[in-house]
């Protein structure tokens, strides 16, 4: 019944459902002293906004964060803070449409069956819209890590349906991942990935794909054995993002493939400490971050609104046809970058407290 | 800091170091009422205990189960139940050569980083030993589960290596899961599969693969969004179990290479009620079950023990070079079944008795 | 560091501070179906805000609730509720005489400390102000309870100073708590109550008393033993509340100078049930209501805040002189009656989902 | 549903019947690096034991204790320690009088209707035999806590029915505490205590009283407001304890009589540090430890078990006569002394790692 909760010390909220009069995340267990401005909040929320580019959604909206509390001076204060976010795009629209019709893919007839009811308006609350909350808090979470640790924490879209992005991540710019509308940081791929998501939004179409996540500058100790594993953390983390439906770290499903004597990490002593020569691990081994650079790779199906005609059933259980109008995201990826990151952060910034606590 | 537990309402929590004394765990949450018999622990345990088959560590452990309280008369009391599994194989070996060693890829080095010190023997805490007390465990959320639904819980070794078992799950006859010391219920794929690990073991080397897992039966409305949606409880149950390293459920990164209107399960009426005409989705949809199978897939990377040469590095920094002596379990996969099977089942166990309160 | 969370099931989050934007509290866990208008939760906050009468705080507060999200054509929708009651109080005072002061049996210093840093306008997250999130929580929780039992919960000032009603609470007419600004269902004690509380306003100085409980009508099973017992919550939820310093429930503190052989509830049969002769124990046995009236008392500390000259010390270390000015609450315990009754109403609407798990 | 374990991030759960194979508790969140030996836990459970007196019940259990886990080499290793209490008095003995039977204010009536089946023999669940596990764990605690500040935990017996010691705390010499077996710290007061228990027990009835707990030297910062307050959380702990009816701390329930004039702590500077001039706060401000002594007073009714004969109900709702057979323990406090410790250990020791987060 936690369902609205994540993270164990530092711990969000979420609330809010798309188009009721606010979404907004409550952070409890957040430290005093950690310094942090509105903006920085709302470059992020900006990221994560629809509307952005030709490849989102046309919504247009503003996404501005206020907050309600726990930040005083611009410092936290060591309470709850609470960032609200008005859904301004709450125009009384015509939904006699999908009032009553179980949208195929999404979660209306789940919604409908687990709690009898549902707030029907542009998906409640089980809209990706919930997901400016976490993208919020994840700014905090960052911010505390970042003055505990020389974290660094990109992710990129490493493939939009057929079209991927091949080269390792050690290869990569990371500076260029927002430097393109697909926020796929290799230029080249990511106009292939641009075309094929306009030839979708043309055909009323949808595309999946993939981001991979690389943290570099992570403390030895995070995760918290046996459940709380940080891997088991992050993939819980990913896998309650709308849309996704896999996860895999360092080797992952690849990995499978190969012999204990090829993917085991063998140590060796660094200038900077021990290192591991390789890193099929992801930087995670008995489920304790290593030092090495984590890095794992999450799959989002395609988007389950399209501009298409559809069979479907309605709440009486006739059978009816569907059709969406107006405004779609043709692929969520590049929206979602910020999301893993949020999340990402999130995740390691309730581990990295609870490693604060191992020893005495 | 809640990482020895597991589950929000159906919780459990497991202790116990390899080579301690036992291993263990407390289930609390578990409703009054349940009928249950030691035996059917007991069987459950038994699929999991090493020394089982040819392909199995010959470490020999009786695994023999002891209930400690919360049962009575056969009948679950409401009450915590806690369940032992004393160390037989706790004779005082010679440690000498790992206790300051930091095995290639173990969590030695994690652990003794993180803590400050180790049960170095065996692995301590850290062994896969550890996922006794789940299996014991699942076996009272399985009793649960069957007594509110009509409902079959299924895994299997898919993969090993690169020995796939390419025919859908609807094809297969769980029956025969285990007819085979495999645990692959496709009688060629699984003489390969045996093959295969046979020779890895007889060079000292260990194999990976992916564990299929199919739950049929299961009632609508399981799952707790936002964050504890059906997946993301499994994604983390799963990547929680030793040596794995990916999860995707339904179409998962394959579906990434489809388009919306290929993906998108479509509603129809059937004469049970409302059902999907592809399951796409895996069964959820929201974070909420469906009704539909749910399947995913587990990948678990070859283990780290292998019987070769290993450079590595110990306590003090130093460089050194390890070989594991003795047994070792060429391939986790046909052991890890009944492990996937009850982190399924405590997932289940604990969403089913949330979504009994999710209405009035 | 769950410190704003209160609740296992049925679970709230409060948020804020006295003088910042908001307050307000998020509840999670509250079943879908619940009927609730917003005049409900207004009410209540009515009967807790200030400048209700000659004998409290003369601070306007108009404290008017907004219903954010989870409230969908006033009815619960199984998802987060998020109250907010915006300040309205804020305009920007000169702190300047209380900025860098610890005011006396006031939590100034505590947080300084604990904290490192602290919102000083008018207390910050320390003022009772919080307790308005909490009062607005508890119409849901209260809302829930009536749907599900016959319940009736009322409580009322017992005592102020040496003001004591000494009458048994099965002689008085509850109806009557409202009827006069302390509070208290006897008139003629009330009016003493009231010129007592005035006599001390007049003054610069405060008082203390104690308020008593009662719950009728409530359901055999409600309690969550060993650690949740129905009283340890009760417990808890009573000292949780600024000011309180002691809870007693049933015989109480008095019981123990009685025998055993006279304290013993026995049972015996009635029309509709087992109940017991005397009821010592407070309708609590083992932790577990059994259906005999739930009464208990609560004891406040007379207010820190006074209209006298004090001395104390500054964080710099100083020795230091203060007096407050303005408005001050000579005795919080007519707004501390909705208080109490919040608190009850959300441990016995979160233990009454808990038991409803209790067996299969 | 979380009624077995207790803390937040020192962490325990206990399991047990008291006629059952064994009593337990599991801790989770201990610090790694904590060294212990296993006779520092027994001696805390001789403290406790039955049959150590003649005014304790005469049942004689040995309550070895067994370390299972989590404690290697004789120092904590950061992973769960599991401690088992094995039940040594479980002859089969003749039930039958009592199987069916509701004893008067004890627990078999409320569990019976809460869960449907109960362990009859000799309480189960709800006897205060569960303590022992409380007790084990509280050594851990207290041993974290002393190598964390210079802290002093004392309870003792500062009532039995009428018999009170009205001495304050200041006064007494807690080295006397246990040198009389009733643990009053004064010698004449213990011995008018231990007549009146003595005539009690001969007559075959009980007696209540109540036990002062103070601790020294706990440094500032502990407790979590809003709601984990360190009086609510000590509040939480002791109506957790079975008999247990009342609590206050600082001025308490007298405290209610003064004016915030004469009840207000005034802060001066000492020369270790801000103190305060009077303490009717009793250690705490905000729900914070403000570094003063904290002091509190647990109130216990007269022993439910009796040698009289008591008329009844039966769980066929017909009236029956009951007398107790054997052994009882006519005053529980003597024993309950090393309860109420354990369980302030145990709050002090979870809010003492929880502060360690609260600032960066």
């Amino acid at each position: 019944m936690k369902g609205n909760e994540f993270g164990e010390i530092f711990r969000i909220m979420t609330f809010g459902e798309s188009h009721g009069k606010a979404m907004g995340v409550v952070i409890d267990g957040c430290p005093a002293g950690i310094t942090i401005q509105q903006e920085e909040i709302q470059a992020e929320l900006d990221r994560r906004k629809p509307g952005q580019s030709a490849i989102t959604t046309q919504r247009q909206e503003s996404d501005r964060v206020e907050i309600l509390s726990g930040i005083f001076e611009n410092t936290t204060l060591g309470t709850p803070i609470a960032l609200l976010i008005p859904n301004k795009d709450q125009q009384s629209k015509d939904y006699s449409n999908i009032k009553d019709a179980f949208r195929p893919s999404h979660a209306d007839y789940t919604y409908q069956e687990k709690y009898g009811l549902r707030d029907y308006r542009g998906g409640g609350r089980a809209s990706a819209r919930e997901t400016v909350g976490r993208v919020a808090a994840g700014v905090l979470a960052k911010k505390l890590l970042m003055q505990a640790m020389p974290i660094q924490l990109n992710a990129y879209v490493s493939s939009v349906s057929h079209v991927k992005l091949s080269k390792p991540y050690q290869s990569l710019d990371f500076s260029k991942i927002d430097s393109n509308i697909v926020r796929c940081p290799d230029p080249e791929t990511a106009e292939q990935m641009i075309a094929i998501i306009e030839e979708a939004r043309d055909n009323g179409d949808s595309l999946g794909g993939t981001i991979t996540c690389v943290v570099q500058g992570c403390t030895v100790g995070l995760g918290s054995p046996v459940f709380d594993k940080l891997e088991a953390q992050l993939a819980k983390a990913m896998l309650s993002i709308p849309a996704v439906k896999g996860f895999e770290i360092g080797s992952g499903f690849g990995g499978t493939q190969m012999k204990g004597s090829e993917h085991n990490d063998v140590f060796e002593n660094d200038v900077d400490g021990i290192r591991t020569k390789t890193n099929f691990s992801g930087g995670v081994q008995g489920g304790i971050s290593n030092g090495m650079d984590i890095y794992f790779r999450v799959a989002f199906k395609p988007t389950a609104t399209i501009m298409q005609k559809q069979d479907s059933v309605n709440t009486k259980r006739e059978s009816i046809s569907l059709e969406a109008k107006g405004r779609h995201d043709p692929c969520v990826l590049p929206r979602a970058v910020p999301i893993v990151e949020a999340m990402t952060a999130l995740v390691l910034a309730d581990l990295y407290l609870q490693n604060k606590l191992s020893k005495i």
